[in-house]
């Protein structure tokens, strides 16, 4: 089997190019792919297909030649990944496939990807700020704003250092507010409209990066300064993202997308 | 730069051809390797270089026509490794450049490694049973033997189920027995010369196999029975190996090496 990996911000994925969508790739062979000690190691498996060739695809053909077939390290099928789609994009692009801008297939819809020097940009869903809740950690509540991206988020303004911040234990949340669990991001201010997150993935735990965690971060953060629109960057433990609104409306996530390695695996 | 990447019972490696010592290796660029997020990632890397063509192996290349210059994953120099052995000679076997017994050359002197059915078994240091000592974990304290296999290593049989153990804090050991710190192995019986060992490596934490620990291990376990020779095996979280003391006095580590990617990596 081709790969290649690569990552965004440390979210890191193995990239499979199977273009007329030949490969029956099993659960247990995305588990042992993404295994980092008996594999080769990703957070996720993207599969390069036609979205004419994808039974979960056909639809999205005439708006997006490519789709996006993600899987989660544990074999389960995922629907949607900023960090994913530039990986993918840099990747198909590189291969002479596609240029962008590129619209890409996904399980949540056709998401458009452009480049902007070295990082790239991936138009996302609007996300929506609508409740307030709290998180508990280390024995201390803090209130957050609940965000839905699509999946559901809780960002929390700490006054504290973040580094001092445990997250080997999951943040405690309402369940009243997220039957589902949440992701919880934590955030400190470094500069006008730049801040710093930490985030705790919902059955993931703390992660280097999380490209929806940073859409959240980004809408709260606009909201607080009054603005509508506007670019927020916000600093992951694997790097920097920025989250722009345009004037009408238009949600970006922008940031590095980079190919580490190219081979083939045997598994 | 090519590389493939294997692992021996889940310890696992980034291997690097350099025939002909070309690669100016840096700490830096093995870290990069190494990393499990924005590298390939691997507990360290296998430089796989000809002893006529490496300053620290030129003595050793009468004896030896390969040399694996090892590198941890922080970039460090390491003298020997016997997961990294067995993955180290089934590269060199399968490109040809050598045949089983390989001998083969490391910064602790050659050791001989060869082929057994799917497993490789390499020739180690004879391990020294030197002194009894205790490691606390968990609250409990627990007896032990102290064993040196040229680095030091306590062995501590539990009467409790392994998998209770959270290994996730380092067990105290007596600064005055190694005041170097300690790699402590817990190992509860599972049939006859048959243990099962969970290791904390000093530097590394838990990880999922340890050779050098399994010697140790295997070194006691016989001492135990009373054997002078037999072959234990020793089941770690990665998989199983076994421990041979032959009638002259050799001591062999066998079990799996796997080889699972291979390519070119950009760093």
């Amino acid at each position: 089997m081709l790969f290649t990996k690569g990552h965004g911000t440390g979210n890191d994925f193995v990239i499979l190019p199977d273009p007329d969508g030949a490969l029956d790739l099993t659960a247990e062979q995305v588990r042992a792919l993404c295994d980092r000690h008996f594999g080769i190691g990703a957070d996720g498996v993207l599969r390069v297909v036609r979205s004419a060739k994808h039974p979960d695809a056909l639809d999205l053909a005439a708006d997006a030649e490519w789709f996006m077939d993600y899987r989660n390290a544990d074999g389960s099928v995922a629907e949607m990944c900023g960090n994913g789609v530039r990986v993918f994009t840099r990747y198909l692009v590189g291969q002479g496939w596609a240029t962008f801008p590129v619209p890409v297939g996904t399980r949540s819809g056709v998401v458009l990807a452009r480049a902007e020097a070295d990082s790239i940009s991936v138009r996302m869903r609007t996300p929506r700020v609508y409740a307030a809740s709290t998180a508990t950690t280390g024995g201390f509540t803090v209130p957050g704003m609940a965000v839905d991206c699509g999946n559901p988020h809780l960002v929390c303004g700490l006054a504290t250092p973040l580094d001092t911040l445990d997250l080997t234990v999951a943040p405690e949340h309402d369940p009243a507010v997220f039957p589902d669990g949440v992701n919880v991001e934590f955030v400190t201010p470094v500069g006008d409209l730049h801040v710093r997150m930490r985030v705790h993935e919902r059955g993931s735990g703390e992660t280097l990066s999380c490209g929806s965690g940073a859409l959240a971060v980004g809408a709260v953060t606009l909201r607080d300064a009054g603005l509508r629109a506007g670019t927020v960057t916000v600093d992951v433990l694997g790097g920097s993202l920025t989250v722009t609104a345009t004037e009408s409306g238009e949600w970006w996530l922008a940031g590095p997308a980079v190919l580490v390695a190219t081979g083939e695996v045997t598994l």
